[in-house]
């Protein structure tokens, strides 16, 4: 049995680290670069090396960007009353896809999950505290995941923002606009029940 | 709306180009990188630049290697009596994953297909008639696949050789193993029923 030569066994390893990525999506990924020109390949390994030293953490709000505070923060024309708290940057672009949120936000960087050392001081609760502080915050939505991690990250925000008097609230969970009922899983419904709202 | 800084939002689209990856794929790929050492990604992106350098195509069979002649080419334990036709070095290597065939290969390069512009000249036919002429040759396998020009690439590979006196065999198309009847399509139960053995 003959296997791939070395140089494409090794890349094949490291492309099988990306997310969602085994072994056979791997192969075709590096067949692919095999066909690219070297410019090409040489450009996107550029992008590569450089994306760390580019991106950094906005020194307000805590997500990605590329400058020391990020484009939403010094944005004249947001909203600095209404606050939303999320899980990850990816979390608060997806927001910003929405185009339906005006407001600041505060990327804690991940969830509270102490069975992997995640706990309060691995997450940015200074940086929300430290924003509830420095602006005229009159809301504070909760828009971390629905999962436990997530429903404990919430909790933990809203006892540690409670003593302002800020009002709190958390995103609505239910069923997905354009989906049939039948779909939904039982958690999601329940979610859905509860969260009704008068017609 | 605000969106990724430039540094990610150009990786995003070096990804996506990769095949079966999207931009949600390409974005948890970005991410993943942003959690990756500075170290690990300079390896990662060493290992793409490296790549087409170190490889290139067997002078014999036409498969991709990292010598001038390849592994199975070379290997004195192949039989050098059969020789299989494949369209790509990838066909090759799943082949050797089976590890049911100690012959030796000659990779085309790509099928037939008059339309995108791949006509007998762009394909390692030359390579094949070579490989003929210089191995004890008595069986050609062609493994091209089954679709219209997998077919008309070895109906063309047929031609080619039936003046050599060579006997040429087509592999068998059916019902994979451990797959059920209802799930396969009708060509491929055709091709079952045109394929079978006696018992």
């Amino acid at each position: 049995m003959s296997h791939y030569p070395q140089a494409i066994e090794h890349l094949i390893k490291w492309f099988s680290f990306l997310p969602g990525v085994g072994y056979k999506s791997a192969e075709r990924m590096v067949m692919k670069l095999l066909e690219m020109s070297q410019d090409d390949i040489d450009q996107f390994s550029k992008a590569m090396v450089e994306l760390k030293r580019l991106i950094r953490h906005c020194s307000l709000c805590n997500s990605i960007t590329d400058k020391d505070i990020c484009d939403i923060c010094t944005a004249p024309n947001r909203d600095g009353s209404v606050l939303c708290v999320v899980e990850t940057s990816k979390d608060m672009f997806a927001i910003e896809r929405g185009n339906a949120f005006r407001g600041t936000y505060c990327v804690l960087g991940g969830k509270l999950s102490p069975l992997n050392g995640i706990g309060p001081a691995q997450l940015a609760f200074d940086k929300l505290e430290q924003l509830v502080r420095s602006r005229p915050v009159e809301e504070v939505i909760l828009a971390t995941g629905s999962d436990v991690e997530g429903d404990a990250t919430a909790v933990y925000a809203n006892q540690l923002l409670s003593p302002t008097g800020i009002k709190i609230t958390r995103i609505a969970y239910g069923v997905p606009v354009g989906s049939s009922l039948d779909f939904a899983d039982e958690m999601t419904i329940l979610r859905a029940m509860e969260g009704r709202n008068e017609y």
